[in-house]
């Protein structure tokens, strides 16, 4: 197929957006008080159906403790191929001290040199993602022929 | 100094916020219904204080015309470096014709090969950002000396 035959968007299975989100390690999330939305960016580390993320006590997990319904992002852009995934779900603050030694020997790091110890896990409803062909937008008013 | 003297997170001004807004064009919104946080990626083109961006009718649309309470964010990683700026503001749909045929003149393409007609306008009430020099964590329990 030549790049204008490609169809625009492409919906991802869940299978295939699983697979984009364990490959990637840099999303967002978003969160709402009080009907407001806050976004985040973040690391992560997506394995066994579940997205953890490291966090120190703050904004964040305040609002994770007022509303823990949250929407997750994560895409890749290349020149002409883009790709988004979207996870909708709840997080639950790892607790027990068997799930936290777990999760501290998976490849999460923090983004940067501070110390982050609560880890926040995303259980998802939903997952849906899509593919883009990217290109040019078609003539609004084609000429007539 | 060396990449263990930077400090690992830098608040940017409002200033550098918008340099950073203005030379990306991905980004994404988060919008809230009931209290439940969604998030889309987007194109987008921030001039003059404000963020615009293309949409077809649908979801997205909805849900602001429910809550135009939004947040955005724009983020850039390099291999030792990231900055992350995140806009909290409302969102305004541009129907005056002046509005429209000065936003059809403006850089802003949308992503894939499909028709999208209404422009959306951001209109910030706050926007933040931070640099990071990215480095591995500190030492959780430094060895005593």
């Amino acid at each position: 197929m030549t790049s204008e035959e490609r169809p625009p968007i492409v919906e991802l299975s869940p299978e295939q957006c699983w697979k984009y989100l364990e490959k990637t390690f840099h999303g967002r999330l978003a969160v709402s008080v009080a009907n407001r939305p806050s976004i985040y960016p973040l690391n992560y580390y997506a394995h066994d159906g579940v997205i953890l993320f490291r966090t120190s006590p703050g904004t964040k997990l305040a609002e994770l403790a007022v509303n823990d319904h949250v929407a997750f992002e994560a895409d890749g852009i290349l020149s002409d191929q883009a790709w988004s995934v979207v996870v909708q779900g709840t997080t639950r603050l790892l607790e027990a001290q068997s799930e936290i030694e777990a999760a501290d020997n998976l490849p999460l790091q923090p983004w940067v040199r501070t110390l982050k110890y609560r880890y926040v896990e995303i259980q998802p409803e939903t997952i849906t993602g899509r593919f883009f062909n990217l290109g040019p937008e078609p003539e609004r008013y084609p000429e007539e022929m």
